[in-house]
């Protein structure tokens, strides 16, 4: 039996999820385990559904905590409140049940639905700083969304990963991909049965291009075809970037 | 001739607005006259339409810069980008135009309207810290209601007022003072023709215990008519308050 935990993170303190072996920084899957041991008295092991880079943020997430063959005495249902005792104000703990030891957060099939948020609303907004990717000049949200949909499918997103990642196959579904406007947020939407690293972020940043007249919307199914990265946008900063819904089947 | 900037604020690492003299304390006012001199050359004095407490944001606020009788190269319109340029993310100018000598943004009649924010989404919210109080019990934002809207009106405030005050005439007039639920946030929205030290965080606290059944909506009255401050409810933290919108008539 191990505890699965729904959390949700400001990632903007943290050098991601992933603990970095070797090195000192403050990772969410760190200061997790401290709050892990604070509350079990032991450090049980602590395993994220993703990693995440830097600064970026999560809404939704999920962690296994392993207890082994240990008994718990502590009854589930208060975890979270004594894991929200125990963790910084940036850290929450939702909810928690039970999953069979052969649950993995990671590798059970999953769809997951990336955001990524655009502050467009004429000057900067104080409150949206390392929470959104500030854009000066107005978005042409109807755009973005025309070139979006065209992301939508299963294709080899090549294009649309970090170069340098050492994936052999970048094939993956697509469920939906649209921008919308709330008021003066653009925000992207993507689920996926899986994403390549920064693939998000470059989606962004090509989307971006097709706002400002750099890339026209059917030009994205050419540059997805071309499989080369440097093809498609450039990277946006993590500040924009949440994991926001996670489902498992 | 002087400028009126609008600006925007979150107060988390302010001590506040208003410079504190003999002390070397981050202030929301210290950091916009940093970015005068930077952007101007000088120090022209900032003055703000209102004081803040450590903590509290501002969604709009006013400012006038006064040059004196020095000629501005600047074009007006250009002010926001270059003020955004030298101010640090947590404040923004939105606009700036130009008023007479005579304008005063502190003595000039306005209506002030503050938003006090409780976050009541069951658990903590990672991404309200420092923005919203928390409150892990459910919010009854209908009884909260009931009992905002006999705080409307001409009254002495006296109940409503920090201990140890030493305002002498505490009628204040309340335009509006309401309470209502948006998803996993309870927001109550008070308008006046001014405001009292602490009247907010105040009435939030007195709103909060009739959620919580420790006062009846009805009470409300005869707490305003006992003009007595141990009568009100609990001064709750700044976390939650936010200047919202200044009206100059």
């Amino acid at each position: 039996m191990k505890y699965l935990l729904e959390i949700s993170f400001l990632g903007t303190a943290y050098f991601g999820f992933q603990v970095q072996k070797g090195k000192d920084l403050p990772t969410v899957q760190g200061t997790v385990q401290d709050a892990v041991n604070a509350v079990f008295g032991r450090r049980y092991p602590v395993t994220g559904c993703s990693r995440t880079d830097r600064g970026v943020h999560a809404k939704q997430f999920f962690v296994t905590v392993d207890p082994g063959v240990d008994r718990i005495t502590i009854p589930t249902e208060k975890i979270p409140t004594a894991m929200n005792a125990a963790l910084p104000d940036d850290i929450a703990v939702k909810s928690a049940v039970t999953v069979p030891d052969s649950f993995h957060p990671r590798y059970t099939e999953m769809e997951k639905e990336y955001i990524y948020v655009f502050d467009n609303g004429g000057t900067r907004s104080p409150f949206d700083a390392g929470r959104a990717y500030y854009v000066p000049r107005p978005i042409r949200e109807d755009l973005m969304d025309e070139a979006a949909r065209k992301i939508e499918g299963k294709h080899d997103f090549t294009s649309f990963m970090a170069a340098g990642s050492k994936i052999v196959d970048a094939v993956r579904t697509v469920k939906s991909c649209r921008v919308r406007r709330e008021g003066d947020r653009v925000i992207l939407t993507v689920s996926a049965d899986g994403f390549l690293y920064n693939m998000v972020r470059i989606i962004a940043g090509t989307l971006l291009a097709v706002s400002d007249g750099r890339i026209s919307p059917d030009e994205v199914t050419d540059i997805i075809n071309a499989r080369d990265r440097s093809r498609a946008g450039s990277t946006l900063p993590p500040d924009g970037l949440y994991l926001n819904r996670v489902t498992y089947f």
